[in-house]
Order: structure tokens, then sequence, then C-alpha cells
């Protein structure tokens, strides 16, 4: 959902998008699948997805065998580093994506972090991507050698879940081709939500609240 | 022979490392033969490779179709950013080594750039190393929650190839175990050193300004 209107609204604001999505051993790997849905209904025709097997450094809920939380309170969503945080997972993301965005002339990184994540990961707070804007000046040649910055985008930000719908709307998104389950059922093509992770409580509270239904099937 | 000689640096200092090594599309995935051989004769237990296709960025002769230089002469060694470079090489491999790291207790990250490195690759620069650190402490939970500090050892940075040859020597480093060649023809296991690329030509000119002989075959 956040990658979806990420993108939109990189779109919205006059790019040409290139869409890079990883294979990292996430249980979830239906979300390639919903990806390229997206990808293809918003008209990205470079839309890459590169293998990388996280399970190698392990540590987290969604690439290890540790159980994924179900119907956790809202204040337990909140606090404190969740379980299913990868370790330094947008990093690795971000440095696969600097070094594309090098490639290709590109010097905007879109990516769809918010608020309501960055209470709990710190991969996804203001800091991590302003100090990530620094390195990216210093660690490439176009940095180095003619002085170009890359900009980190991220719209979503500062909105909450009910923001984000909200903007999907007014975007004409279709979120239906999204899927946020940590622990999906059905298949690739036709996922079920469990509706009780924290990423699916956080999604219907955030349809919830911004008055709208959400078009994706749940168990 | 870089690498083999921070692994020996951080085993002098103490430490029980962790080796992470990359297969990352390079024409050289001879190279990793060598990590291989390197861990074993220096006693490290914990080697993982992360398989991670680089060609998918392109851009690099390390991992295109471009053609590697050879017999070029030093200054052209040491001018701009050679074709080589692969963008944003380091800061892929250190935020996997980040994630590791986390996950592991580890918060020392050894790794084997130089000064002869930097003069053309920006990811090898001083600089560079300060801005990763900087960012890993916002980037994990490690950093965020604990305020616990990560530190890039580059026991090399300072040294030219000859003084790495000759700490080699003092540390009892078997280089003959290693490889350094971009393109490099013989078997992963009996590797033959082509001597006329950019690597090879430092290689050499390291080991002759020290005295001593490279053990490896040349072509």
């Amino acid at each position: 959902m956040d990658s979806a209107v990420s993108l939109a609204e990189a779109r919205a604001a006059g790019h040409e998008p290139h869409a890079l999505s990883f294979r990292y051993g996430q249980r979830h790997a239906v979300e390639l699948a919903a990806a390229a849905r997206v990808c293809a209904a918003q008209g990205v025709s470079d839309q890459r997805v590169l293998d990388l097997d996280l399970a190698l450094i392990g540590g987290s809920a969604l690439t290890d065998d540790i159980e994924v939380p179900k119907g956790r309170d809202e204040r337990s969503i909140g606090a404190g580093v969740p379980v299913t945080y990868v370790p330094a997972r947008n990093t690795i993301f971000l440095s696969v994506a600097l070094g594309l965005a090098e490639v290709l002339g590109a010097r905007r990184i879109y990516l769809g972090v918010n608020a309501v994540d960055y209470s709990g990961y710190p991969d996804c707070r203001p800091e991590f991507l302003r100090a990530f804007e620094a390195l990216a000046s210093v660690a490439t040649a176009a940095g180095t050698e003619r002085g170009e910055r890359f900009v980190l985008e991220a719209p979503l930000l500062a909105l909450s879940k009910a923001g984000i719908v909200q903007r999907a709307a007014e975007l004409d998104v279709d979120l239906g081709l999204t899927v946020s389950c940590y622990d999906p059922s059905g298949t690739d093509a036709a996922p079920i939500a469990c509706g009780g992770c924290d990423a699916c409580q956080l999604r219907l509270k955030g349809f919830a609240e911004a008055g709208l239904v959400d078009p994706v099937t749940y168990a």
C-alpha cells in the first residue's frame, strides 16, 4: 500500500519511475506479485527484482521462524522495535537503490516509509533518511566527482495510515492490488490477509478512520 | 590480499571474526574460493556468502561486458573513478555487514579499503567510512534504543600496497592463498593472474617495493 502510493506520488510529481523490488527471503513473497500488479497498473515499464537472501542474516520474524505476533493492542504495536524488524533492511535496500540510481542517472529515490512505521522501526525515521542522504553524496562517483546530490523522497513520512488511504483515493491508486499482511493465505494472485497481524490491524484502522472500505480479501 | 590482511588484523586485535563474502555477479568469482581458503587458514569457522546479483544494477567492468583495462600506466590508474567501480558496492556490502553485526551482537566491522584504492573509488575514502558510521547509529535498533555505536575498522586505510605486503609478512598471512586479478585464467583452486590489469599491476608493484616475491602464479 505504502509503496503503491509512493509510486503514484512520484508519477504525480512528473517523474518516470524505475521500480526496484527485493526477493529477500520474506515470508510474504506474495508482495512481489502485488508489486508487479501495481507497476503494471501505473504504467511502469522498468521493474527490477533483486534476489537477496536476508535469511543469511536472520534476526526477524519476517525471514526467520519466529512467530508473527497477532492481535496485539495498539499500545503494544507502537512500543519499541517489533520482532518483524529486519536488521538494517532499509539501509540495504536503499544502498542498492542508490547504485541503480547512479547508473540510471536518477537523483531521486522514493520510498514508502511513514509516521506509523517510524514509531517502531529505526530505519524509517527522518534522522535515518538524512544520514543516508549524507552518505550518498560521499559514496558515489556522481556525488564525489560532480557534486551531485541524491534526494530521498518519502512522501508518506508525515501521514497516518488513514492519510495514506485518503491520498490513494485522491491519486486514483487501486489498493485492491496491494497486500500488507505479514502472514497471508490464498495464492500470490489472490492473497487472503490474516486480519490479525500488526500490518493488517494498522491497515484496517486506516481504512476505518478514512471512512473507506478496504478492497482486499480478509480471512 | 587486502581482505586477508584485514582479517588477520582483526584476529591480532583479539577478536573472533565472522566472515562475510558476496557472490555479486563479479567476473572473478574465483575470489570466493580464495576467501574460503583464507578463512580456513585463519581458523574462521563462520564464513557466510551472500548471493546478490549486482548485474541487475550494471555499470561496471567487474559485472558487465565492459572490457577490463590492461597495461595502463601508473598515472592513469590513479586518475578519476575507474570503469571497474561498481556503483555503491561498498555501501551495499557494508549495509549487509551492519545487519549481520546487529544480529550477532558484533560492533566492529573490518574492511580492507586502503590508500591506493581510495585515490579512485569514492566508497574507499575516510569521509565515506565516517558517513557510514553516522548512518549505522541511526539505522539500527542497537544504535537507536541502546545508544550503541558501530565502528568501521579499516586497518589498511593508510597503507600502500607495499605496506600491506609487509604487514602480511609480519602477521604471517599466506598471500599465496589470495587472488587480486580482475581477469584471471586457470581454475578457482589454482587461478592464474593476468599480470596486466590495474589490480595485478598494483599488487606486483607492492611486492617489488616491499622486496618480496609474490607467491601467486602469473600468466
